[in-house]
């Protein structure tokens, strides 16, 4: 059972649905009177009586609406694409994590490769995350088809396990405007992608364990958050 | 593939590995010749050439052993029984990150309830995540069939999701000798166990957005480790 439904448009004390979220209302057997809580995405939460609820829409009457405000910082969660069930762990968890950011990228060792074309599919997985946490802010998905040159301006750490640990760049975080966490794939950046990704990134490690790609894109997030106040 | 094995004894050079060790090693394909990890679980870890493969042991020669230093700290996870596969993803991923100890109690609200005759089950789970993650320290699994009074000299924070943020705690954190994160059934404590908790623990939230029960014991005990030095 979703926490919040995806509310298309508001007008006044009316909320409206669209089909595909008047479809989840009914597999998840929400009725007509119940109280349930809706986001648009955008940092609002409002409180709900659903009234109508049919095939092609849904109607909610408002009960209180929450406005969120956004910290003024970006947190990024920049992955390499991987096997399915890690990277959708990967958009799952980040969201749930609320990263504002998701990018997605082919490099050399990629074996799973992604293009544009995956964009819906990842974004309706980050979509059901949000609805499931409550996040009222939903993460943009991006898809690059090859390894991007990270922007010098960002704060970028690539996680790669060997050099000092992530928590020698707190105060960087906390001064950054942007923070990229990196994440390379299954089988390691090539030394030449390594050697181009230093120039605009700092390497770091999570401890001599070996973590698991969802459980250190998990730590190094929650990381950031605390770093910046966000947990 | 694991990344380490566990070594039952050492004698001299010499690496003599149990039945269930041998085991795997046939599943996972190595063959006397292929250079491994083992550990003993008590902080040594060995690089060795594997020499002897048979049906109920093993032997190494071994290369070098390198001996880690455990801190004077102990950081427990201690969570409600719940389904199995969520229960397994805690024991997982707190082997992953280090803790020292995973208890596992009963409440009021507990649907998949927990004895005794569970613990061997459990225990597998966290040796095959310490070799896979090459910990070399084995967390300490025990249950305990109705909820315990948490020793009230440890520092027990109890996630509930409501009270203030737990990186209010940092210098406690960094205080306490024992640290324990307390996870509760998915329905909740009753108002009754929370009232007897509270004499022991101490409240705290993980922010605004609803975590899975995973996602929340890998971001506190992600925070437990930045705020000691072990990540």
């Amino acid at each position: 059972m979703p926490n919040a439904f995806f509310v298309e448009r508001v007008e006044e004390k009316r909320l409206i649905f669209d089909e595909i979220e008047a479809h989840h209302m009914k597999v998840v057997r929400v009725k007509p009177g119940d109280e349930l809580v809706a986001t648009d995405g955008k940092g609002t939460l409002y409180e709900f009586v659903l009234q109508e609820l049919s095939k092609n829409y849904s109607v909610g009457r408002m009960l209180s609406k929450k406005v969120f405000h956004h910290d003024d910082r970006t947190v990024i969660v920049s992955v390499a694409s991987m096997k399915w069930l890690r990277l959708r762990l990967i958009l799952e968890k980040s969201t749930e994590l609320g990263a504002d950011r998701i990018e997605i990228f082919n490099c050399e060792r990629t074996v799973a490769r992604v293009d544009q074309r995956k964009v819906e599919k990842f974004r309706r997985i980050v979509k059901e995350a949000a609805k499931q946490s409550v996040n009222p802010f939903l993460p943009e998905v991006v898809i690059h088809e090859k390894l991007p040159r990270f922007n010098s301006d960002d704060l970028n750490i690539f996680l790669d396990f060997k050099k000092e640990s992530i928590s020698t760049l707190q105060e960087k975080i906390r001064g950054s405007n942007v923070v990229r966490i990196i994440v390379g794939p299954e089988g390691g950046f090539t030394k030449e992608e390594i050697r181009e990704m230093q120039q605009d990134s700092i390497s770091v490690s999570l401890g001599s364990r070996i973590l698991r790609t969802e459980t250190a894109v998990i730590a190094s997030l929650s990381f950031v958050n605390f770093s910046i106040g966000r947990m």
